[in-house]
């Protein structure tokens, strides 16, 4: 049978990706507490492909993903890169897995404990050398201090999305990145609240008011001071509770330079 | 050349609906203000198809959709459905246009002024006779009952979204559906506010506590009063600030049963 | 503290569904292989509130999900619903999971074995009586028999969605309407396929054209002979090759009547 | 009233961008037939905010965005962003609008008309100088090489979606993205088509075998030859007809370098 993805391709263009994308599979993941997490993950892997070659085999993505799919952390990545690279004779090979993680959580008064979901990604690529990202949305709460300040009582405040991406030297848990995610903003979200909790995340977000920029520069403070961190990109935004569309900041910061 | 949809089928399994989906296309709406607004709508038609055809030409869905989309309103959509049936030998024809439809809104104190956006949808049938839901999506806030009782200040409070679909007997415009969302909420949305008219909607939200339950009830009591309306269904969910899920409220009713 | 929740309602409005919607939760749900498999689902959980209470206990929803997550099948499913009954003291309770199932498949030829995804639906319902509804949608192949016959060579051909959703009288698995659903296509699709395979399931398809009026009839004709269905939905739709817009079909049927 | 937003910050972080995201507003696009088309745009503007404030007038956007949206060009843009630039004392403004664009297009034999749909998006930023980059969405059809090259009859194919963005000296139209990427695959798509246009298109396709590979380089070559683009993007996905997941293939070239 012919095997026209290897037939020489005459027309000079190198592709810097070439992969598949939208697969979905179930993953054990790295859990700081519990060791492995079974999750499930969209999945996008794909290695570069020199001017010379007309295709490439996408069923091998298909089989390197199963064989490491049970295992997923950053030892396991970097082998994982390292294969795709040799099966298809690649110079860079990349990788990104999505999924919800969950953490247990408790109410903050009545101690009632639940999961809460953050969406996670790792993105990895191996060329010359390993880069990681690790990725994190953390949904938290924003009191407008604009709106508290003039308002005769209340504020208005809404859910807001934060995502941090990180880059590292030494490990940062994606605990981590949650944490201050939540400690940057008017309140955490929790799974499960009773009345006396609610009273007192309500005191709590009127008491810390921020904007969308305030959380940003709060994340940002926050990963300065964290020493495993050498690259961040912030992106902080929240669904108004008073306009149909959602107010954003961010910011990245390579700490090299 | 032969044609294979009108060949006979001999599995004896009609169809309830057989049609084309997703189709996206610029139309324009029938605006209380303006007569007609120019908007893009998604589309989706269909017929009943007997058990004695094999298939249905599908591309003469989109030749009629052409011919109307310029002057979508109630007429026009019967004689839309009608031309349907003929043309597919059909009992029943459906149709169903989903569009944002943008109303200019002035801020409460300010008097600033934008265009607010939301969705509606026109679903509409006719077998034995002509069957017409308009449906519409109001963004609104709503500011939780319980978390103001019980806190020293403030209350959560957060975007929440009505989905009101009623049925009719005279005239009932979006602009009725979308003033009766808004009136029930905590407080409407807004495209521009100035510091003056954001006091005022954070006043004004305080002072109106609601519960999906309560929006969702008030609606309902608006339904009910509304002799235009014979049939409602109301559903509304807040995407909740304290929570990383949303509650909601829903209820239908057939006043004429 | 006031509990406003539990406080009288004179607005005689009862509520057919007060809920959560949006919940994500690690799950573990019957597998006709395993056991049970690990796999995460979106959940929505509801009942109705009477006229006279003015709202509902919303983390209580929370609680019983909890509690019942690591085992969700028909039977705890009931359970389930019977607890939420009681806590809420509701005349209704409805429970809604969504997930991806994954279930090992061999290549025809090869035997190359990975991983597919339907994502499912389980609903219950718990009034009088309990009310069970299993959806499962499948990806599937079909090849446009109008363009097989009037064409020189090839035919056009795309990704399609079935989604069949069926009543039972004894247990019908996943498995099975997954199977009913592929055995209809033009071919199932797959997660590895060689070069052997790939030919395999395209002279497969050629031979096997279908229309969606074709797969949904297909696969009523599988649900009427299987005697543990006793209502069932169909709806099949193509992303067509050729279309930016998908063609359908559906049908719905209660063998009791 | 106090302006919280004006006062000082003692944070020492700037932000890259500070703005809003998600609005959906009425728009007139440039056009080449008809010289301005309506649609509907989703929004994103943004501006760099210094360390010294705390935050921004998220209402300005909307006032400028109120007074621009009736005619959207290379040149309304500059000036938008300027007047962004100005009123928020900024180093750099951005914008992004992204619509459904239509183009009336013919059936290959019958001539029978009806309007294709592209999404398109116009990001266009200023800081020391205006940088524009036009993106288009061409949806397409792919049909495999080697699935017609091993098979006995017919190859499976698929709707596939080109992403091709370019930066620019002199103008490219969105109608030169649309042209380039359609005559890079196996088939363009159409609105209508009659049995003798699908046969002319199935025949096309089957003598246009192209992977996702193929049509990205054939597009590259293109923006290769046309000398008013001065950088390219280009990402090929198929919706794979035999896989549940997507194949991707993309490049990036600035030809100044």
């Amino acid at each position: 049978m012919r095997d026209i993805q290897k037939e020489p391709d005459r027309r000079n263009v190198a592709l810097d990706e070439v992969g598949i994308v939208g697969v979905l599979c179930p993953v054990n993941v790295m859990d700081r507490t519990a060791g492995l997490q079974a999750t499930v993950a969209r999945v996008r892997m794909s290695v570069d492909l020199p001017h010379r070659y007309r295709g490439t085999h996408m069923s091998r993505f298909m089989e390197i993903l199963s064989r490491f799919r049970d295992d997923i952390r950053f030892e396991s990545l970097e082998r994982m890169l390292e294969e795709m690279k040799e099966r298809f004779e690649a110079k860079e090979a990349h990788i990104e897995f999505e999924f919800p993680y969950f953490i247990s959580k408790d109410a903050p008064v009545s101690g009632a404990t639940g999961l809460m979901d953050y969406v996670c990604r790792f993105r990895a690529s191996l060329g010359a050398r390993f880069d990681f990202v690790l990725e994190v949305e953390v949904p938290i709460q924003t009191l407008c201090p604009c709106s508290k300040e003039i308002s005769d009582k209340g504020a208005h405040n809404q859910r807001a999305r934060v995502t941090v991406g990180v880059r590292m030297h030494g490990l940062v848990w994606i605990e981590d990145l949650v944490q201050a995610a939540e400690a940057s903003a008017s309140s955490a979200l929790f799974p499960i609240l009773k009345r006396r909790d609610e009273k007192h995340v309500t005191d709590h977000a009127y008491r810390h008011p921020r904007f969308v920029e305030d959380v940003a520069r709060e994340i940002a403070l926050r990963m300065d001071r964290n020493e495993r961190v050498t690259w961040y990109r912030v992106d902080v935004r929240s669904f108004e509770s008073i306009h149909n569309y959602n107010a954003y900041a961010s910011l990245e910061r390579d700490k090299a330079t």
